[in-house]
């Protein structure tokens, strides 16, 4: 008899439309290598040394205002410019060596003007302004851009370089090779099916229960029957949104406390601030980009048995496909037994 | 004027039908981020400690024969077991919840006996004898199952437990999502252009010269067109070989001494023992699954800057796309700039 949470099986994505590896049995061999150090709290709400916090300098020399609540700058080492030089000769069409021009805008939100504050120390009217700013800012420039993704590296083991809590904001005039897929593979499941996939799916899940880990009127978060990382969610809206803009004021209020919640379930699984990239999915601009799309945020989260002991997508991984040492819906189980209260943490 | 080193761009990866965000600029900008453990180096040829040395005593009891050279077992932790239990119940065709049997073996190569060696380290005669157990391995799990997948990884940065010599041989009864997608691209750019897509890319590199590391009589290690990690390299036959059986003896030889090199040269870009995962992509079973398909090996090294600062795939490049911060040019340059002879390490 097939049993999940002994036998190795594969799972599909059908958002990425790849197989991924479950061997739960390997989440019993010891492990014998790299113990990375837990994230060290920061203690103080502002750290002279930090360049996100307020009235500080910047490497450029610029000086921060005394900024409170969510504050946006343009990032001083953007990986994408608005300048067009070379729009032309970049695109190449060799088909060994193909290329072409890549333009955009990188920004930084600072989440808080606390240095020492993360998610889940938000409270709700800070939550709240947080999220009317990713909203504001993916309408502004998503009016310019044909794709803006925003995202949050959190933790040193995550290529977070400031504990200082902030995320970015990359703008692109070409969809991302990630995104591109997720166009196709939602399109193709609107006209198989007439519906929208990740709303589809939100019901189920819903329904089933398994591997939820948060759910309120307006949102679910799991763990995907697909999940990669040991304790990967998807937070899904419960009503069709394309896009940031697409939600309701209430979803919008909705998503304030279920991410205080989960953020909040992360820290008192480990008893850590705990490690992640957060990134939010919605539909390229364009009225036709938007086919069967529905907004949502991937948490690619990389501990697996404690708060110095992660998962490497290394070898097997990058070469062959994601493998996964637990279920997600053990991931799901675990991440419900432990309570839904931050921890004080100062 | 368009400027490959200064503008940002994107190029396509052919093989992986994605596309790769290249900001060369960004290689200016200050690291604040985490700062790893350069590799210790292992300063004995036997460690009584060590799980993989000869002779001693593995974690399930069993113990390991007074091996010389190249030594095979099958791992004590294995991913994929040979067991076909539940192998029609796992099966689900449920669109959001498909799933399937995962079946195969896994074994584990120890490079030699010596602790305290790594590849370049091996004389000619010791990588021969490594070169003919890939060769050996791959050919008789080959029969058996779909797809057999070797593996390095080296380096606690990448997942490694053991700083003994060994890499890992995982096969399957399926074709991984990697595989999968290289197997369309290759037998797509057949059936377009009526050549082998990586022989058309070997003659065109070693014509261009600028993305070429190591060449030799019978191979070539480039860095490609699009490479996401900073160093990548890819190694590829000059003649066709689908497979490692279908390597003539003259060209196992000469895998041998470009190897050697290549390592060496990586060791000496920061002046440590380079971490990175290997693995060699053949094609699956069968002669229908061989179409389009030649031979190579992915080097995928996560250091950018020195010893101890590496490149974070995170955030953008786990959500959105990959990005890169040199260009593949620059990385093949800085290659060939250091010494291709091993530093004498003790
Ligand atoms: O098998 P090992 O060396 O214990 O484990 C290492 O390689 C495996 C295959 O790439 C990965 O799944 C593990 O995450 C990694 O730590
Ligand atoms: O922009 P940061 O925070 O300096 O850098 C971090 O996030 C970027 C976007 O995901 C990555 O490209 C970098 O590798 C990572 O260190």
């Amino acid at each position: 008899m097939f049993d999940p949470t002994t036998h190795p099986h594969r799972r599909h994505d059908p958002l990425s439309d790849q197989w991924i590896l479950v061997s739960p049995h390997r989440a019993k061999r010891p492990w014998l290598g790299q113990i990375d150090e837990p994230l060290a709290e920061p203690q103080v709400t502002h750290d002279p040394d930090c360049y996100l916090c307020p009235g500080n300098a910047r490497v450029t020399g610029e000086v921060n205002p005394a900024y409170r609540g969510p504050h946006v700058f343009a990032n001083d080492f953007p990986a994408l410019m608005a300048d067009g030089v070379g729009a032309v000769d970049a695109a190449t069409s060799d088909p060994l060596f193909r290329a072409d021009v890549a333009q955009g805008e990188c920004r930084v939100i600072c989440f808080s003007e606390d240095h020492g504050k993360t998610l889940p120390d938000l409270n709700a009217a800070e939550m709240a302004a947080l999220i009317a700013t990713w909203r504001a800012q993916t309408a502004e420039l998503g009016e310019r851009w044909t794709y803006v993704q925003l995202f949050e590296n959190k933790g040193a083991m995550m290529g977070c370089s400031n504990p200082h809590p902030h995320g970015q904001i990359w703008a692109s005039n070409f969809v991302p090779s990630v995104i591109a897929t997720e166009s196709r593979t939602q399109a193709d499941w609107l006209e198989r099916h007439g519906s929208l996939m990740l709303l589809d799916l939100a019901e189920r899940e819903a329904a089933l229960a398994e591997r939820v880990v948060v759910a309120n009127a307006g949102w679910l978060a799991i763990v995907p029957w697909w999940a990669q990382w040991p304790f990967e969610t998807l937070i899904l809206p419960r009503q069709p949104a394309a896009r940031f803009v697409d939600l309701s004021d209430a979803a919008a209020g909705q998503l304030g406390s279920l991410l205080s919640e989960l953020t909040a379930r992360y820290d008192n699984l480990f008893g850590c601030s705990f490690p992640y990239s957060m990134g939010w999915h919605g539909a390229p601009r364009g009225q036709g980009a938007a086919q069967g799309w529905q907004l949502h945020a991937h948490i690619y989260p990389p501990l697996l048995r404690s708060a110095s002991v992660r998962k490497f997508m290394v070898g097997y991984e990058m070469l062959a496909e994601a493998q996964r040492d637990l279920t997600p819906e053990q991931a799901a189980g675990r991440l419900r037994a432990v309570s839904a209260e931050r921890a004080m943490r100062r």
